[in-house]
């Protein structure tokens, strides 16, 4: 049991603090052969990293991934194949200002880690987060990377789909559209909804919740297991672990609560290729843990940052009444910056039923 | 890896289908000394059991469970004690009615397992759903009722707060009054509308979905763990991994994405043992994936059963187009009997984190 | 995490005490579509069925394995074929005299885990030895009776090689004769000089040492696992984990000790089908915890039995000093009945890597 | 299930090739508050590095360890002190000869992992071994530094007891000994014995393997868990997983195939602290997987190396005849460098036990 990685077969492990000299994952378990670029992880880093627009924090993090181990170089420039041996990936740490943080080493502030981290270890690097810190994810998006590589068609994208009670307009959904706008919105007219919104919480030195959409399209049908590591329990778990969700659905989610059997259960008619071709897809791709075939399509919520300008009762280390305000760059909606975090869970637990199914040397093989 | 298992130190496997011989679950890594009774665990799966009400299937299922293993007897009467050793539970499948069954084995019932389990394994026990149906959530259950002994003072309650989209009234919020109805609600009013609703769709051969909610009183302060293994994303995964089961959230979940971060983060103060005390729970007692030691609360959707009267349009194995109706004896809100199994996945993944903590032994030392 | 359980992909998780109601195991991971008998299962563990000759305990285990799940009727007469779901096999036990065991409730048996459990859980199933019986191995041997049908072309013997310090003659090795003597000795003069020691032991009311061997003819080359999960790592540990083992080998073992580099390496020569041929075996067919396609050769100790007649010194629970003599029905040389167990560990191991290899689905389509 | 890790709560995955930038590690599950130094882990590091005396390879590696995670600065210089998440332990790799070893890209060292490897992936980093490289075993060292600190008391020493069929004198057994003479032998006189006989190995181009004795003082009695995850058995899996052991041994090992129950079982009387006294250690401190209190020892073989100067009959990857001879720079007895490589391994298993027992936060409270 490891507290620190995700994943069975296509297992990992993140390591690393926020004002650490670097954070960094190990990748055991990709299958040889599988090629990837530098580039290509750090055009899914980028997607993540902070400073882009007036909507995220003004934290400049080049994040330039490193590989490390588990690799030998392609013909093409910049090309890796992998081996089959651990996979490290590690960026270093340069935008660190450990100055900011010297405030709250002993004060907790609401709705953050501080407090619990105390409580459990009695000991914890309080430097922006420390381990708590939303940097850990910039890992995940990196191990995303390769995994989207491993399973062959599979595609995995992801938009916001809602801030505050500001929701998109499915019926101008474009994916096109997500890349344009600095909030992975995809139907500009949202978009431009969302600036006005955000720029007020911004300048009320506020925050504001987000939900976030992530669609798999390629998933083979057959993919995952019951009954516990079903591919639907592990998309949970991976995105319930990111920093500061607080909800998961898949398909329908809870919108099937109200649903009649009729209106719910995807039915099917035979398809061209002689499989099952569905009419709907209520379930979201998945039923009893293993994948359709259709898009797996998985939402989850992402609470307001608990780091405003607004102060707030807390209590300190020392068990004393304090009001704490965070000051510092931050996101006025974190929710954003998750939209590539969520389309790497997705992507890794993906990856690894791949793997399940077909075996680490068998799925290059297939 | 083990795809039927669920926990990391008290690890629960379960095996068995709907129409086998029997079913049960080998539970690994209970502490010693750890005390209970035949009845109690019967209590537990009493509450789970179908055919106690007109809304919930007819199958008649005494779902008797024995102990074979990982204990000695203890001074009182049906008391065991447990000795560290895997306890074996297992309850024998007596009502089975195959031929209900029999013409579903090769056509897909739609929003079942059927047709995964053909595309996954290219086998599968058609028979009562074979390894999917709900049957398995049994042994949670049973499972469960040990897990509830290891945490001292740990409360594990759950109450349907939604049938359909008609909620629950949380100012008339009863827990005395969840055992006192057929849906585990804890609002008489909310009731009575519910028995009226699951009339008519009861009498229409028409399913419909629900949302369950689950609170742990007494879960210590500091258990869980960053950053994968985290107490709410293994929540996550153990909620999501019971059957029809769509959506999970803990505490203000989904809505939290329309707060602002003043009125989601929960403020503290010093409380009277020394601890701080919490203004709200927001959070659902968990902060960066560790308990705070407030209430921990979690929801989850379930979908309407597929299980209906109306002739719906399907494929069978053969790829030939066909109309599927089911009959047979089924819920008509497979959510009411979620509440139980839904209790017995937050204590279990809660008595995982406090063996993780204080460790096998070291768990009835402390 | 999971004491109870061997194999990381073919996962068999054991319980059960020697006099409690019954023993199992539960598989998971199986590939669905794997064809078995009961009467292969059975033979199996007749094998390592006690009472079958005077050099073994005269405990009457009839020992009949049932299936319980994880499987559908083949169309021969007692063929199973697996699903894919976990499979749960059971042994009732029926021989049990608790009588026989009253004395030794609070006095340790040298040698015994009695005083271990004691100090670890403090409280212990002291019939017959409880968990620590060798009774569990009967599950090891029912599971690698599965685990030998997985991986095509396998087969996995076993033989005595050595009783005290009486070895086999190596140049009278004859698979055929290991079953025509009640020491699975391949050497038919070995056999008769081991006949007369053990009368000797028996007559003393003693027990004496044996030396195993396990060969696994067809490994596919490539299986295996660098760093930590390697193949001799994993078979390492699972033969380790038998009762009474104190040492393993692989290959030379000990031997390798003393040899040179160029006595060690095995030579390599093109062979006829494109692959290297090995011109010797000193590696017992793994290299960098890999197979190499030769034969898998491992070897294990197994103490003697500490169950003797001689009184010997010790302590009660309560830290008296008492003397010790275990009367009963105990096997003069439990390495004898070790040798079936052996074998199904190796089958295990190799069993669960060809599943890492190719997949549990995989495994089945190549 | 990952591959390249080691241990169950106390989890060390390694990761890195002998020739490319950096080996590393990562340890998940180290209690919070654990105290260590640099100087500490590169103390162990020292011990195994290369090039100190004319008995092993006189490749110059530095193994300066960094630590980039999981710590927070002590109050002395050069402290560090534990906060409960992952540890990251990295040492950059400067001496890396690549050209030394391009002619063997092709060519398959016969006793080598190099056609193993080959045929699992299809593609190696054939530099210097690439994965399979000794090198690895530095981030085992540093790892099992950190372990030691984590057990109360716990002592792991290590020695040589034999090279090639000249084994030490147990009579002239001093402790003190190890550390005088290059070999880590207990006992002056043998080390002058080595001295001789490695000379005439080292002039003649050859190797000779050794075997390894690791005695662990300090491990408390209880530690361990039947029936799988033993305490011997997980000691077994990590020696044998260390490159080139071939064999496994606690207590009398395969002597214990030639004793008499009477002769094998150790007797007990009380101890002045109530506790069991011991007669004597036959069973190597484990009884039924679990520790007696008793110091725990093992023993473990190491081959030959490979790497000699006589040219041996081999294949290249083409499945051309080759002969092949290993130059560069090499040890002509590995086993030597393994003595610290044992004992990190033991005392990672011991520590891995305790948190099992204690808990990751028990584990500091008790």
């Amino acid at each position: 049991m490891s507290h620190n990685s995700f994943g069975h077969l296509f297992r990992v492990t993140t390591w690393g603090e926020s004002h650490g000299p670097a954070i960094g994952c190990t990748i055991d378990g990709t299958p040889p052969n599988i090629r990837f670029t530098l580039a290509e992880l750090q055009a899914h880093l980028d997607r993540r990293r902070p400073g882009q627009s007036r909507y995220t924090t003004q934290r400049q993090e080049p994040d330039q991934v490193r590989v490390l181990s588990g690799v030998m170089p392609g013909e093409a420039e910049g090309e890796y194949i992998s081996t089959g041996t651990p996979i490290a990936l590690q960026i270093d740490n340069t935008d660190q200002r450990s100055k900011d943080y010297s405030d709250i080493a002993r004060r907790y502030r609401p709705g953050h880690a501080d407090v619990t981290y105390d409580v459990k270890y009695g000991i914890r690097d309080y430097r922006g987060g420390g381990r708590s810190s939303a940097r850990e994810t910039a890992m995940r998006v990196a191990a995303g990377g390769i995994a989207r590589k491993i399973v062959p068609g599979l595609t995995v994208r992801g938009a916001l789909v809602a801030i505050g009670d500001v929701w998109v307009d499915r019926a101008r959904w474009d994916w096109d559209e997500v890349s344009r706008n600095p909030f992975f919105c995809p139907d500009a007219t949202t978009a431009a909804k969302w600036a006005e919104l955000l720029d007020g919480v911004r300048k009320r030195g506020s925050s504001i919740g987000a939900v976030v959409e992530i669609v798999a399209d390629g998933v083979p049908a057959g993919l995952g297991a019951p009954i516990y590591a079903k591919l639907d329990a592990d998309i949970a778990s991976g995105l319930m672990s990111i920093n500061a969700v607080k909800g998961v659905e898949i398909g329908d989610g809870f919108a099937a609560a109200a649903l009649s059997g009729e209106d719910n259960a995807d039915q099917m008619r035979p398809g061209t290729d002689g499989k099952p071709e569905y009419l709907s897809n209520h379930a979201g791709g998945i039923l009893g843990g293993i994948a359709t075939g259709q898009p797996v399509v998985a939402r989850f919520a992402v609470k307001p940052t608990s780091s405003i300008l607004t102060p707030r009762q807390s209590v300190d280390a020392d068990g004393n009444a304090v009001d704490v305000m965070t000051k510092g760059r931050h996101d006025p909606c974190v929710g954003i910056r998750a939209v590539p975090v969520g389309e790497a869970m997705v992507a890794c637990a993906v990856a690894d039923h791949f793997l399940i199914d077909r075996g680490q040397i068998g799925a290059t093989r297939v």
